[in-house]
């Protein structure tokens, strides 16, 4: 059905000309075209409006031809759904103003209807998916619990998340029982998205790396393994947890359709870790696409000789930079196309 | 000469009854008699004046008994060595008036006279070597060359360093003559401090842990590696690269004498990376010193266990922080001092 399946197939681990191509936060500031819709509708309204939210996603792939789109949306909008107050602040980011710090506090939190609380997400995934016309695959997604107690506990961003931990390392208890609503929320979510069409979906553990390796597996993994185990009939799942190197191996056995990894893991390492079995993305340095294009163009082409191109979606590390030239992002998007087994 | 010299053991590998501990920040703000010098003096006036840096430096030996004292200083007294301006911004953290963005900028740093521009810190280093009276050896410090760069040129803490790595990665010309500027002067720094009483010195990657590995050779392992060749002649070198378990292995041949691990990186995983031999250093989550002390305990005995009692000095991960009580600090020491081989 979908005409151009590079991504589905990868997925698969079905063997490839070329290997496929996306950017995490492709849908993202350093298009001219969105900073446009930006000035004129703020942050929930963009998530929440399908006409909005729809144009978006499809706006990289109309300017570059990436192989997937994702859809627009974030992580956030789950807790909002849970009935935690999130708002987005300008050159703040995420502020949450009522912070659970108590098993009181996870008591209100509530696993709301997700056809009703988060239908506008599906509406938009209907409308993207017109637009998109079969063209290429759409991604849903969604943050880890983890990751999402993270900013519910600590109400913003952190460089280290002391408090979520805290809460955690002295609460488990409270802790575990946040951690369950907010798995629960995430399946039904995910399970509507994968009815609303969405050919994918990717769980971001963006702050995963943050653990060790025995509080991963207590505080973040046994509820992405939740995830997987109820998703992965309906529709393939891919895990990105960031600075989660030391999971890989876990990983590798879950259920996953693929594993994202960040520019810290070779794609030795990471082939290592996971037995080489696996589909894996990644993992170029987001900041890495500030270099000249003539350097962007052999660095991802050495990456995809490196990693092999199959089992293998080319992604960055990370979500690409507010900052980064279009031509730029244009040459990381050509290499791939451009790209010749040697 | 140094009456409890369990720590310098460890470094040479030899076999001890017991690992030895000290903590990264133990001279720091979770102790109330730090938190009253700093009520009176402000952050450099501490750093400058060695009646109060040797003061603080021997609070946290006085009240845990600790088996190294660290000397109280800051990585950020390099450049300001250096003709930068570093000022220490009450609940900002550093901050760099002028950051270094052009060749133009990395031309106007100076490579001082340390014996001249740091020498309040080999005051510090006698009078601090008096109070301790050869009970437990002190460990110098510097910061990693990268690590300071990432500071010159970002201005400010960040979570990613972006600015940083974007001068390295468009302007590696200029990165490059920097960086051997702070490595020029880090290791004249060092060698000063070795002859001023230092038993051992740390450099701190703080940062390293952003470079993907092929960008952590050319930006940072490459100077780092120039100072240990220069100073483990004179004193053992110990490496604590946050983040940088990729590097293990190359650190692993270096010359350094032991090499720091955070909470990230089990046991096994850094003996296996470091092929065995060689002393590490860590790995406590500095988050897990807030649970309970009875947990602390049995979490401290396990860890020694993993990594084995020869060949490790138990440390934390990363720096205390500051809201960790006093008990618990305790705790983690008492634990060590307690354990026995099963």
């Amino acid at each position: 059905m979908i005409k151009n399946d590079l991504f589905l197939r990868a997925l698969k681990g079905e063997t490839v000309d070329r290997p496929p191509v996306w950017m995490m936060r492709q849908a993202g500031r350093y298009l001219p075209e969105f900073r446009a819709i930006r000035e004129k509708y703020d942050f929930f309204t963009r998530c929440q409006t399908p006409e909005l939210a729809s144009e978006i996603t499809v706006q990289p792939i109309r300017r570059f031809g990436m192989d997937a789109a994702i859809l627009f949306s974030d992580i956030l909008v789950v807790p909002q759904a849970m009935n935690i107050e999130v708002q987005m602040k300008p050159n703040f980011g995420p502020y949450l103003p009522s912070p659970i710090r108590t098993p009181k506090d996870v008591e209100k939190v509530i696993v709301p209807d997700v056809t009703i609380a988060l239908d506008y997400v599906m509406q938009a995934i209907k409308v993207t998916k017109q637009k998109l016309n079969e063209e290429v695959p759409l991604i849903g997604f969604a943050g880890s619990p983890w990751t999402l107690l993270c900013y519910c506990v600590q109400g913003q961003g952190s460089k280290t998340f002391d408090q979520a931990k805290e809460f955690c390392f002295t609460q488990p208890t409270a802790a575990h029982a946040l951690l369950q609503k907010i798995t629960d929320t995430t399946i039904a979510y995910l399970k509507e998205k994968a009815k609303a069409g969405v050919n994918a979906v990717q769980v971001f553990d963006s702050w995963g790396g943050m653990l060790s390796p025995a509080d991963y597996t207590e505080f973040s993994w046994n509820y992405i393994q939740q995830i997987i185990d109820s998703l992965k009939e309906e529709v393939p799942v891919i895990v990105f947890g960031k600075g989660c190197w030391f999971a890989l191996g876990k990983m590798a056995k879950s259920g996953a359709a693929a594993l994202g990894v960040d520019w810290t893991c070779s794609a030795q390492n990471a082939r290592h870790f996971t037995g080489g079995n696996i589909t894996l993305q990644g993992n170029f340095d987001p900041a890495r696409l500030l270099s000249p294009p003539s350097q962007i163009k052999k660095m991802v082409s050495q990456m995809i000789n490196e990693f092999g191109k199959d089992k293998y979606i080319v992604n960055l590390g990370h979500g690409i930079l507010p900052n980064v030239p279009l031509e730029n992002a244009k040459a990381f998007i050509d290499a791939v196309k451009e790209w010749e087994a040697n």
